[in-house]
């Protein structure tokens, strides 16, 4: 488990992709809209407006627990700190692309609530993102390993755990397209598919080893 | 004293989270609303357009410290660069998730100044987040501190620092529910509490260490 | 290719642009604003909001890929991590401030697509940013190169390459006064004007070595 | 001129602040409010929407190199890395409060262009921001500089440097008291102080090694 230090070039890469990570990730707030009332407004009234923001906020969260979820495989796909390749900084762009779009995303779905269009760009962006996530991590992981940092079975479900989210977003795709309003709640089985997914990398890491 | 360079899957996670203070802490400028008068106003008009400015700057200011103190306590808690360890990740993300918070709590209060609402959910905001910071020090605490960084002293205060915005923001929630107006000023109780809990820490690790 | 840590006044000036390159790429988004149906809005209405988004979405991408190579640009520049020079300061300012300018030059084009003054502006910012950008590489690979990283070929075409853009960008310009709607297509000529940049650089260094 | 690498602890704080002057700088973009004209609008009714756009854009490139000279100066305030001391923090981050309080100074300035009082508290904003300034390269020159990273002159001048801008902003604030609308010239005159401080530093440090 050593974990040696990223040239420096790899460590630019990786620095200005926390940045965007980061920055889309805050500017999520930005879409949450603040209400003002006239002074000498009742309580009653602000929580009737809280109550409209429910929307908001869920998307704030849910998107909020994403893109946090992209950030965290990008930090280990590079936990072995491969040497820098410049074949990296593109498919790396692209997934950055995909993530700062997110917060429009999330706002469309966030505003239109129910209907079933901005539901179905909510969740073909993940889509999309979860692919350019699986390719970046391949391509991370597929730059050796000199420390051997990632063990086999950790490496095969790091290369393969961005379907998690993949799959969660097709199930969420897929229902939308009937009932629009629930949809994003197929999310929550991302955590369930990450599990799946870590006990076939174990079965498969442990089917080699012992042939 | 010595201060070990952090291994860099940790250095992605604080730099990640400092983006993340950085940018909620500068966002809250995007919510003080720039007046715009009509050319040949008075400087009596622009005077005026200030003073109704007073909440959202003296929001802007309470917060920018506020966001600024999670800042400096993350900062200390780090400080003795404990291994990384993924059980770190979640309860960072979800204190970065408060923060982040915070901009929308923020223009919330100043915009509605004197209503009870707005004030109890800033106020709520600066419980959760006092909670949720508490949590991660002691967690970031609790990896071992090879280095000895942290005399016992330090690490009991460390500890415990964080509820000292609890406290505070606990105070200014009951007051809240009374005389909105001036809840927010139960918030300078903060640097008294610290400097309780400080003492607190002294005379602990003194009763200890003469038994 | 050894690559050395860059001293940490470089760092500095390096970690400072990274952060303005991210946040100038990622505040892109928010020029594409989020279309808002009243409740019950058909699945019909939803897509001619999205057809009426294409051009934003499109200055979205074309903006974010330009931002990017300059980006890519920049980090190929210092690859060879020269000393720290106060020299670097103020070009590297310059070419920092026509990037966080382009946000601005997008939503302008996009807002107004079709329109000439528009396409004008978008593309003399391109100019302006390729001149500063190679006046900063030249700045860069000036300061000598210890380590040998940059080859004779790679220099030569590191010290060219921001030509591309700028040709592309000049094709743009002069196209966008005949027919301002296509304009931005002559962008899409950045990859050719690379690769005669590069055949150049090898048959430059080729002469030079067979003379 | 050995330049040490900064303990964590000083490089975290280095690395926050650099955030902060980032996102402030580059959020400067987001208050020049991009014009959209109906379709089929004529050329000369886009460059009338530009000229309206004059003092916007004055007021970007202005705050832009305002703040990239604060910028300059906490960098080369810390070019000697000191060892981390808390007594850095605070005053840092009173600096930082003032420096993402400009976009919105900036804003306020040129949306009434010519009146005195926006000119009065963006002078006011750039008077504080100076001495906050001064007051911390103080203190981080202050804290010992083992590496001897700063010769006598070097340090003299940095000591003192900060005082350009505050001597430009006090002339702009005088002079704004009675023409508003060019009391932002006055600004001009800071490399003017930056040369005149730079001699004194000279010729005071060469009259005690003369003594």
């Amino acid at each position: 488990m050593s974990q040696r230090a990223p040239d420096h070039l790899l460590e630019r890469m990786l620095f200005f992709s926390d940045a965007v990570f980061a920055i889309a990730i805050t500017l999520l707030i930005i879409e949450v809209h603040v209400p003002a009332l006239p002074r000498g407004a009742s309580a009653v009234q602000f929580w009737q407006e809280l109550v409209h923001l429910i929307p908001s906020i869920f998307g704030y969260v849910l998107s909020f627990l994403v893109i946090a979820r992209f950030w965290i495989t990008h930090h280990a796909a590079f936990a072995h700190s491969p040497p820098f390749d410049a074949k990296l900084l593109w498919p790396n762009i692209h997934l950055l692309m995909i993530v700062a779009f997110m917060p429009f995303a999330t706002a469309f779905l966030t505003k239109n609530m129910g209907a079933m269009v901005p539901a179905l760009i909510y969740n073909l962006t993940l889509v999309v993102a979860s692919i350019l996530s699986v390719r970046l991590v391949r391509r991370a992981t597929s730059l050796g390993d000199a420390a051997g940092h990632h063990g086999e079975e950790q490496l095969a479900y790091l290369r393969t755990r961005g379907l998690a989210i993949l799959f969660a977003a097709v199930m969420a795709l897929v229902l939308g397209l009937f009932v629009p309003y629930v949809s994003q709640a197929a999310l929550a089985s991302a955590p369930l598919w990450l599990y799946l997914l870590k006990r076939r990398a174990r079965s498969r890491v442990n089917a080699v080893s012992s042939s």
